[in-house]
């Protein structure tokens, strides 16, 4: 008998019928001889209606508050899946984020999980209830609900697993697993069937959509085996899990790309200790996170200096960076927002050479000119002309041999 | 200084537009000088809308996860008055039933308020947040989310009112406060400006559908001055109080009519000790409530007996009746759906006599026909033909002269 944490998410749950069809997969699950805890998000579309409400209201709606109508959406969710159950025969009993609890720290809409007890949880499966979870929210030390931002559901069943020890964390999603690639991009792009934590992190935080970073890492630090697979079909799904000695180490395993940056170049900054910290502080001070960041020494104690923000936040960080070029003496800020970063990814470069260089050399080979470059122990990023890069993802798909099936 | 309680319905807060109205409203208000707590309603058709959704899971859901999937209507208004409070310059802070607490008994669907404690609420209070309550809602014990049922909002404001010391509590609702009789029924239907809590608990127990009968019992029980208005206007409403030596004893305050029952005969039952447990046992052991009871005596040891009970229940209680009737020797059973009752209520009746005779007399004077009768120490209630329910009202109206403004 195993003990399995299963997610399911917006889509899987977007009506009543498909909320009776998640109610027969996890009771499925439980007849096999299974404990299933099941996480569900809000119907699709329900976050969408709520915002909307709240911004007829307040342009930018006070956090508390919007936490306490957002958490409304799974808290319907669990509910219905409960009647469903019961509805089957099984005696299914709702947590909502106080009731677990999943207690968070007080960032409201962001929140980190802190502590999950879970002897509540313990209790309803000894008793021979399935306990359907609320994800997404959580409680304060103070009881005010609180929510964990994007992806907050996937956080909330692996938290759970890691709580209650579970053999794995299935997240059922409205995709069949992760892909080398985006297939939208890429029609060649092939299902994994195993990915570890750390690639699947930088495939998470690069802008593949399946899983939400926090939740792998929180994977990772607890050792939570997970599997993402399809909600509306039983085939295998993808398996994200520790490195190992047996795994085949897969050069690169996959492709990513993000439209979602700008870049800022500062020319003729003058070269001295305190310099970055003049011209990134108030960036941070804005809330504004910096990705990339190059330096080029330029002659006599100069420097140019680019780097990359989100692109929601390029005409402010523009602004606050021209303020700063000005009291420190640079020449002048120009910036970008067409640009595009691609990246690949796999836990085999640890213990290999070149693979950036043919990375480079690919990419050249397709007249695509490297704007900004960043590496990291498993993973190469090079921003692009946002124009590229449909050609860029698909020759590196190819030139790695992403299009064909593993040996 | 004043501590007022607001408690506004269901029409009131209908979409983000009416509930900026409710939050001025509110903050006008504290503007002038008191504090305010606000409780609220769900969205008007949102209660539907979520019991919608559970019968297409399931036609008798669970009532614990109705529950759950109810309370998220009063959460996402609360939420968003906070907004709206927002917007307007004031810090108003969500409270939802676990929040506060509301504690309950765990009769889900229509649970009893047992205690609230009110230290959070003070607490906001003392500072300057105002305070709102999720209406309806409330946690067990165990940290359940029950509901209050039919009503439950008005029950929430008058308990909180109660619990705090309130000097008001006033109802905003879609009229404009308590009339006669139904304006519906009788164009001549006038508002009261006043009505005590024993009258005001024998209109809504009788039909009047303006406030629960039991927040209005919470009310006279602690002595919270009600006071019922229109949230679409600032015009006086209709105060519900205490009656007291200086108020003027109207002899007949208003007239009520329902027409959700229906009524049972036995005839030739053996009048013998126990006979009335024996009949009625079964009745109230199927959970339905019987109003009405006429005992006729006949001669030679035999009665016949005539109840009524909520027409919804008629045909379950008719089969039930009839299984009673042949074990105890009855002669035969028969019954009445298209009956109405119609009441007279008022103070006064307890210091006048003759009241009850002027209704058969005005009753009779238009050829209606008394099939039951009832009495109470501030009420006198006839069933009748159905079909003659607006006559009846009509008549009894005017020949009480509640048309005319009072002197």
């Amino acid at each position: 008998m195993a003990l399995i944490v299963q997610k399911y998410g917006g889509t899987s749950v977007a009506n009543p019928e498909r909320i009776k069809n998640v109610a027969e997969r996890v009771t499925k699950r439980i007849r096999e001889g299974n404990q299933v805890i099941a996480v569900l998000s809000a119907m699709a579309g329900e976050t969408n209606r709520l915002i909307a409400l709240a911004q007829e209201i307040q342009d930018r709606p006070d956090p508390r508050e919007l936490d306490v109508l957002m958490a409304t959406g799974e808290q319907a969710t669990i509910a219905l899946f409960a009647m469903a159950a019961g509805g089957l025969g099984f005696h299914a009993e709702s947590f909502l984020g106080f009731q677990v609890p999943i207690r968070t720290d007080s960032s409201h809409t962001k929140a980190r999980i802190t502590e999950i007890p879970c002897d509540r949880l313990r209790s309803a499966l000894s008793s021979g209830r399935i306990p359907v979870v609320a994800g997404f929210q959580g409680v304060t030390e103070t009881g005010a609900i609180t929510t964990l931002g994007r992806g907050g559901s996937d956080t909330t069943a692996v938290a759970v697993a890691a709580a209650v020890g579970a053999d794995l964390c299935e997240i059922y999603t409205d995709v069949d697993g992760v892909y080398t690639t985006d297939p939208n991009v890429c029609s060649d792009a092939r299902k994994l069937d195993r990915i570890t934590y750390e690639e699947m992190m930088e495939m998470a935080s690069l802008g593949a959509k399946v899983l939400e970073i926090r939740s792998v890492e929180i994977a990772m630090l607890y050792s939570v085996p997970l599997h993402v697979r399809s909600s509306f079909s039983d085939s295998e799904g993808t398996y994200v899990v520790r490195e190992d000695e047996t795994m085949e180490k897969i050069l690169v395993s996959g492709v990513t790309y993000s439209r979602n940056e700008a870049r800022i170049t500062i020319t003729k900054v003058p070269d001295r200790p305190g310099i970055a910290a003049a011209i990134f502080k108030p960036i941070s001070d804005a809330n504004i996170s910096v990705d990339m960041i190059i330096q080029n020494v330029r002659e006599g104690g100069i420097t140019d200096m680019t780097f990359t923000v989100p692109r929601n936040d390029y005409e402010q960080a523009l602004e606050i960076v021209q303020g700063v070029a000005t009291s420190i003496g640079a020449e002048k800020v120009f910036g970008q927002k067409d640009i595009a970063k691609v990246s690949i990814v796999g836990a085999g470069m640890r213990t290999h050479a070149g693979v950036a260089s043919r990375m480079f050399d690919i990419l050249s080979r397709h007249g695509i000119n490297i704007l900004m470059i960043s590496t990291s122990e498993i993973k190469v990023s090079c921003v692009i002309d946002e124009k590229y890069t449909e050609l860029a993802v698909r020759a590196l798909h190819e030139g790695f041999g992403l299009d064909k099936a593993a040996a």
